[in-house]
């Protein structure tokens, strides 16, 4: 990748000759990169033209003052951050929490908190959803939601709404109740501004031309973020520092070229199964957002020949993983390919110490030069992807010098720029959804919403 | 299934007509019946021979008397409890402790939990790791240690261990910190058996023949669960009902051969993920359990004719993935078999209210007969359900008439019971894992363990 990013991108186990049948050749890309190199350079056209809209977002960062104002109006009198979306409208939000603060952040006091216990309610389980009402109903004075919908349409989060609402307005009066609640929505447009506009809830902006799995740098995902001390200078600043190394008119040099590339030719090899593998806690839920972003955008009708295509993501965990499902990796049908994301040094790391004396297999651990957690973690990662190589498995490599802000906002930016790629590629439309309509319109018809009385087919 | 078992299996969108090709008849289950019949007699005459030995667990019960006695000694001395394992080891505890105990069971004061906090350490990250570290060693004096290893080969868990122990020790001594340990392994061969003998730490049992994947119903799963507060006796007897149910020989009855016969007729009709979507979040690491047990079982080369095959489990969640999944689910390729897991009645349930009058986008929700969040939840299903019908994609669910110890450890034995019956169809061993054997020895050798000097291949 380009001199200034700081994520590095390893393919050699793409091109190792023990991979047999199952290699791809410095040929075989330079086959396709031609074609590749003219998406980049349509893409650069239309972004001029004002599409690809997610590109703009770490430059323009339309809303983003609005988001700090606002947290400096709530940060300090906020316990509990309830935030209430779905889908596009809490992916990025779980994955930023996970990946940039503690694992054990809402059990801790506040003083060791750098901002409110997150709580992002992205389903409608009664069972689930009134255990957090339970406890954060311990004091609904301390506590703030934050409603994310662009339309207001979407049953599960205005379902929520309704409920929060009350329960607040219930504890702490209609003025005061309503106070507590930011609304993330479209700035003109939909069911929800209007409400906004009507009761004068305090908003942020989903910015226009930007959908749900491309909004996590827009309000969306940065006011959680921001309310929990998450630096969102530095996420942008990545995501600008990774836009230039992806506007790379070479797809040899340009990453989310070489990215889409990789996989475009192994599902023609019938690879379909693309699986991202984090050996980092922290990471997790990327690879969740990933999935979003991934299954959405290209599992598609092709309009051309009504053929079915996209890959299906795969969220995988390393080491965690190895125990679970590097069997079927290794030994199962070859329609797979292997994404890890590593990490280079850990914020912090743990010495294992030697101890249990002659009994050799908990000796070694302690007096190894890796004998850290770190280091036995990312030995396991090598010992993994040499475990599949042996198997004809391919695998690549992106590596974090560190997690952090700036190489999270980079990643981020890394895997939306492959997607207009990828879509291209594989001739499909990756900015709409159209399957998912008929689901959220047999919902409102079982559930009697008025000009839904006929069963949609 | 038979009438003493309380969940239902219910596969009419496996034989709806609007399925078109991917529709399986009647004719084609009974055409593999009399062979699913001769595997269900050849495994019952081999659970006489004394093989399958994860059936007998409901009813021999090994080491749960030990179990109960280590929760009647600790359980009012621990508020956290630290597991320390890998994948069975792991997969088993999580799963039970997200289904049968609250959500926010960790944030709650120990009045309002049954037991001690849970932390199932399954990762060597180390940033996780101090994490929670950091937390528990607040007060280790009331911190219990369960490590389980079957073997004490465990690269993860050995290493845990060490560092875990030596914290225990620095704070409390080496008497009062040793006894806060408590390991469960084999009951009389491996490493961490010796260890055990000679440091005289308190042990529970992994039952002979029985695989980590199949460990759950064992003190493997049973001890934390039991230490949270979670019903033993009722998991063990919803596993015993349903030992009635799949031992019944007819195929067409009996809801493991079912569910197999209907798995392996849509592999050879090319669809090979198999996806577990719970609508409840309490059933969802339930999900990610069945995921190792699928995978690690049937992901094998055949040793007849060296083919790679296998089913890849994947993982999901409604709603909350109608917004991330069920775009690629109706759209993409035809290589997908859906199972729904349905609960028919919440625990506790939540109305919505109405409001916002004339918005009727939220009117309707508070308007519904079917207006709580459980009903909301249960159409959602309906609605995915029928909208995958529509792009022809075959589904199947079980019903949990409830969520509680008895129906999941119905759900528990079901799917250990699909697993024999699916090797043979599949012509695999479903209870090794030799392809997980290289990836150990690779990190041995890289950690620079003795014997494993030479790199493996």
């Amino acid at each position: 990748m380009a001199a200034n990013i700081q994520l590095k991108l390893d393919t050699q186990y793409i091109h190792d000759s023990r991979l047999g049948l199952h290699r791809l050749s410095a040929e075989q890309l330079n086959d396709v990169y031609p074609r590749v190199g003219g998406i980049l350079a349509e893409i650069a056209d239309e972004r001029r033209a004002g599409r690809h809209r997610f590109r703009e977002l770490p430059h323009e960062r339309p809303g983003v003052e609005a988001v700090m104002q606002a947290v400096a109006d709530y940060h300090d009198s906020t316990d509990n951050l309830l935030v209430l979306g779905i889908g596009g409208s809490a992916l990025g939000n779980i994955a930023l929490q996970s990946a940039l603060n503690p694992y054990t952040y809402n059990l801790l006091p506040r003083e060791d908190r750098r901002g409110p216990r997150l709580f992002v309610l992205d389903n409608v389980d009664p069972v689930y959803f009134e255990a957090v009402m339970d406890f954060v109903g311990r004091d609904w004075s301390r506590t703030l939601v934050n409603v994310i919908s662009k339309s207001g349409e979407t049953a599960e989060t205005s379902a929520q709404f309704l409920i929060v609402r009350n329960r607040l307005v219930e504890a702490l009066g209609k003025a005061e109740g309503e106070d507590r609640i930011v609304v993330t929505t479209d700035a003109a447009h939909g069911t929800m501004r209007k409400i906004v506009n009507e009761q004068k809830y305090r908003s942020l902006i989903v910015p226009d031309g930007v959908g749900g799995r491309f909004s996590v740098l827009t309000p969306v995902g940065l006011f959680s973020a921001a309310m929990c001390g998450i630096d969102v200078d530095a996420l942008l600043s990545g995501a600008a520092a990774m836009d230039a190394a992806v506007s790379n008119p070479d797809p040899a040099i340009n990453p989310a070229a070489k990215i889409a590339a990789i996989h475009y030719l192994y599902m023609e090899l019938g690879k379909s199964l693309h699986v991202m593998m984090p050996y980092s806690q922290q990471l997790k839920d990327l690879a969740d957002w990933y999935r979003q972003l991934w299954a959405e955008s290209l599992g598609k009708i092709r309009p051309d020949n009504q053929e079915n295509v996209g890959p299906t993501p795969i969220r995988a965990l390393g080491a965690t993983d190895q125990h679970s499902q590097v069997q079927l990796y290794r030994e199962g049908p070859h329609d797979k390919v292997f994404t890890f994301l590593e990490v280079e040094e850990f914020d912090v790391d743990t010495i294992i110490p030697r101890g249990f004396p002659g009994v050799e297999a908990m000796e070694y651990l302690g007096r190894s030069e890796e004998g850290t957690l770190g280091g036995l973690l990312n030995i396991e990662k090598k010992a993994t992807a040499l475990a599949l190589l042996a198997s004809q498995r391919p695998s690549m490599t992106i590596r974090f010098p560190a997690v952090n802000e700036r190489t999270v906002g980079e990643f981020i930016y890394l895997y939306e720029s492959v997607i207009p790629i990828m879509g291209k590629l594989l001739g499909v439309n990756p900015y709409d959804q159209p399957a998912v309509e008929l689901g959220k319109q047999l919902t409102f018809h079982f559930m009697g919403r008025q000009g839904y009385e006929k069963m949609p087919e």
